[in-house]
């Protein structure tokens, strides 16, 4: 097996200058009024036409001469002849000479020979003259032409990011069309044999799976500023990867691969950049993201990410969107980032800056708390729940909690959840959490989500089965579940409780330990063994399967339907929903448990009360 | 004159309660994968599918069994047979037995019979066998089915705002379509005679104008999460703008229309809303945004905006936007409020809420700095000058300097500007403000630009001729521009200088006293009585038009070139730009000066530098 070694690594710093040196601006758009909500204009805009393109009635009221009010008031109104009218939208048909006046609306062109306008407010009419009672002085209430923004006036600037009120200005100035920066283009070209794009149909047998990096990077980029343009899928075939690769290369300003778990992958393009272009760094010494390569082609640029989708996204953050901003002319968003205090403590091995995941919740104050997230970078659900990254100095090994930590978001709205509960699996539970707003729940198992609670982290555990070990905690809430065996419809195996999987030879699958599912089952198998007077390792020595746990509630009730299996561990409601058999073993209570310094947290009244209506 | 009078006026309060009551909600919208970024999940989403679906191999290696490496070491590896390969996105061709391995890659199936795997830096070949040099458990360096999310859990809360990390979840599920909250349909009403669409031909004999508020409206529409539909410009023909109305009404699920200035096109909304829908509200007691209607019509709900642009933004943005986006299931933006100390006392009738535009600004320290901008609501330009509005109780009239205030901004983006500078409209300083980031230039001349500066708001101010009053200041750069009179190419009526205006009958147009080139001027004329030895007044009485003053520094100049005027006071570089002629008088000086508690500012440091570049 030859694989690619990465010997020559650079610093991070050196990394984000070659990003940098490599140009991602695309050109000039000239893009339509209506959309140009968000861009950026690429030149000065100066005004070419008075706003407004003349003296303009500021009210509805009189045009008249200003001399002709001198010393007018309540009392000894000034008498004028009403000569004529306009209205918004229509030329004068009438002038005003000394001693008349024309009727006027708001925003309609004031008539020749007028120099102020009276409103309506301040007059009366009588024998179809206007009474005018108060003075005004030449210009009032009169808007002049180019008063607003006049022809040759600097408009807006270059680099200006164009919203709703840059729309206004150049709606006022006629401009239907708008020049404005280009997006970078940035191609994102997806490898590997077992990578199959969402919605097409994936064979398991075959090891592959959903494309996750493509879709998520894309929308990365998007967010980002820059255009993101999917190539089709070119698999492990060599030439077809080339042949992509430099598609891409010619029509966008920017190509991203993310590291194709297949070396020969990588090493097709490492091949076709180096000799066919210039590569300018191969292997950072960042953790994760060592393997990143970066370099040129064909006019554009090109990084090669990570493959597991955490690093590609921490990677992406740190490295790629700071770049495609730059080009787009976009800032970083004010609430990009923020800073938080870390809740556990940080240790990691010296020797590699680090990029860490982490999560965000607050405490009872409303502060905001950062925790690592280390489901393993391999998995998808990590980046969900991660909310951002930590950056990490090489000669740093450990952050004590309670340190103050920068943390960069994944995405700008990203916030801490009004809610942080962690614990067991539980349909009850997974209802109350559908009418939250932004909850975050880590199905972890009763046991880690009690630890986790007594650790301080968390808002809330949900705990099933024996209550092992106490924890501080206000109980928001009890329910019971029934659980036991599920067997196929019609238990065909005729299996009646625990001891028939000891003496019958049915196939058995398990929860893992950390689930309360498992801790009730525990109970049972002391029972029988004490009933038969043997060892509890007689007992599950004897079950085909014991020992083997997996980690989801449903899973082995699934493995049941399938017909993978004959018995599983398993809930009637979950045996329910699959049109399963169910051997009932009995009810186990769920406790939700609140850490009590989080009581007054709105996120946790909020889940006490839709617990009580849920379980009324 | 007849006019709608609202005497029923209800507080703010009602005003939101009565826009809370309508309902704005889209349905469902059913997105593809990629264009999901952004939008609003409408239902929980469980996992229909193990991620991964099969148990894989975490890394490059060897699979074996677990139990035959027991007790294996550096010095003492375990011998095993290879007995195949299997790469990912294929099937296992082989099982593994006692004492075998296969060859694995990052992602491939675990082989029947495999328990675990060894990387393959842990292992050595030899003779064609693989010697393992550590001993491994069950399960090591495997993934297995549903681990990472299992069929049956749940894996998106309805209401999740899907960002990048959720497409990356949706992804990993294989979900190439997601079902969405529809984004509210929000339909936008033009009406007036006087309004065209930009682009359009603008005859402003007529008094018409460009349409400022459907663009502007649409966008802000857009930033809060609905989807902005313009309808065609209803003028004022009755008839017209009932069927428009009703057409918008029946097909979104809002209608905006923004006060027309023509009494008789709110007069026919209102008419329509009140007898074939219900009128909610005609009137609210705020400022502005007195003539408010809500309403609703064919199902759909209806609400009127003021006509005046900082009007209607600042009644969409406190009543219309959050109405929008609690229908389209998004929070707030982080960042769409901030809070920031008062520059100068603000001071108002008391009476009624207010909704006042303010800009920001930054201090020496870094501090947010607001302040009232009051160009005039109808002006678009302060509309532009505007980051957002503070609101202001009604039984409040005098808010001191200092006082810190909540500010919320138009755009959830805006920021204040890097550098805030005021005074003299010059092309020197353009050319320096193209090249900065994120500046704020208020032109209001030279001697209001003093006065700001002494008042403390603004960085810089920019006066040119004579310095009358000594401000506090650093110079951050000077230079001088050459100014006179702009004559029409060939200067037909062959003026040569200030005399001649005074004694041909040539009429003249003038610069407001804001403006440095009429301190000049003023000089001049000065200058001039002097060497006549009469009075001043009789120069000026003697020039045809030196009263009246335009304030755009361009202004004149242009007047001259439509053959409006024979003579204009203005640059020598507006004269050649527009290729007119011109008749020099002197050269004025122009300076840039910072407020001394300022000059650290980076956006002062900045234009420093800047200068001294464009100035070499």
């Amino acid at each position: 097996m030859e694989r690619k070694e990465f010997r020559d690594l650079v610093s991070p710093e050196a990394a984000t200058e070659a990003i940098e040196s490599l140009s991602l601006e695309g050109g000039i758009d000239r893009v339509p009024l209506a959309d140009a909500h968000g861009r950026v204009l690429v030149t000065r805009l100066d005004a070419e036409l008075d706003v407004p393109g003349f003296d303009r009635s500021s009210m509805d009221g009189y045009a008249l001469r200003a001399a002709d009010t001198f010393g007018a008031d309540e009392a000894d109104p000034a008498r004028l002849e009403i000569v004529g009218e306009v209205h918004a939208g229509e030329a004068p048909a009438v002038a005003v000479d000394d001693g008349q006046a024309v009727e006027i609306s708001t925003g309609a062109v004031m008539p020749d020979g007028a120099d102020a306008m009276v409103p309506v407010e301040r007059t009366d009419l009588e024998d179809g003259d206007v009474l005018v009672r108060t003075g005004v002085a030449p210009g009032d209430n009169v808007m002049f032409a180019g008063a607003d923004i006049a022809a040759g006036e600097r408009a807006l600037g270059p680099g200006t990011r164009i919203t709703p009120r840059e729309i206004g200005l150049l709606s006022a100035l006629g401009l239907e069309e708008v020049p404005v920066r280009a997006k970078p283009r940035v191609g994102i070209i997806s490898t590997g044999d077992e990578l199959v794009r969402p919605g097409g149909d994936l064979d398991s047998d075959r090891g592959e799976i959903y494309d996750v990096n493509s879709y998520t990077i894309a929308a990365a980029v998007e967010e980002a500023g820059g255009e993101a343009v999917m190539y089709p899928h070119a698999g492990d075939d060599q030439a077809e990867m080339e042949r992509v690769l430099r598609d891409a290369a010619s029509d966008c300003d920017l190509v991203l691969s993310s590291g194709s778990t297949s070396a020969s992958a990588v090493d097709v393009i490492y091949r076709v950049i180096e000799e066919q272009g210039e590569l300018l760094v191969h292997g950072v010494s960042i953790k994760p993201g060592k393997p990143m390569l970066i370099g040129r082609l064909e006019g554009s640029a090109y990084v090669g990410l990570p493959g597991y989708p955490v690093s590609a996204m921490m990677v992406f953050r740190t490295f790629v969107a700071p770049a495609i901003r730059e080009a787009a002319g976009l800032p970083e968003p004010a609430s990009a980032t923020i800073t938080g205090e870390l809740a556990t403590q940080e240790r990691s091995p010296q020797g590699r800056h680090r990029l860490v995941p982490i999560g965000l919740t607050t405490d009872g104050d409303g502060n905001t708390l950062v925790y690592p997230v280390d489901k393993g970078s391999g998995a998808t659900t990590s980046l969900s729940d991660a909310d951002g990254l930590v950056e990490v100095d090489a000669d740093i090994d450990y952050l004590e909690a309670g340190k103050r930590v920068d943390v960069t978001l994944f995405s700008p709205e990203t916030r801490p959840p009004k809610l942080f509960a962690v614990g067991e699996d539980d349909p009850t539970m997974n209802r109350a959490l559908d009418r939250l707003e932004r909850p975050r729940y880590l199905p972890i198992g009763s046991r880690p989500g009690l630890r986790r609670l007594r650790e301080g982290v968390p808002d809330v555990a949900v705990v099933a089965g024996p209550l092992e070990r106490e924890v501080d905690h206000e109980l928001l809430g009890e329910w019971t579940r029934e659980w036991g065996l599920v067997v196929p419809a019609g238990n065909p195996d005729e299996v009646t409780g625990l001891a028939d999987l000891v003496d019958q030879p049915v196939t058995f699958v398990n929860r893992t330990t950390d689930s309360g599912l498992r801790s009730s089952l525990g109970l049972e198998v002391a029972d029988l063994a004490t009933a038969r007077d043997v060892e509890r390792h007689d007992i599950v020595g004897a079950i085909d399967g014991f020992d083997i746990g997996l980690r989801a509630h449903e899973s082995p009730a699934r493995r049941v339907a399938a017909g993978d299996a004959d018995v599983a561990l398993g809930l009637a409601e979950t045996a329910r929903q699959l049109s399963l058999g169910f051997v009932p073993l009995g009810d186990q209570p769920v406790r939700v448990l609140a850490n009590p310094d989080r009581t007054d947290k709105p996120g946790v009244r909020a889940l006490e009360g839709v617990l009580m209506d849920v379980l009324e």
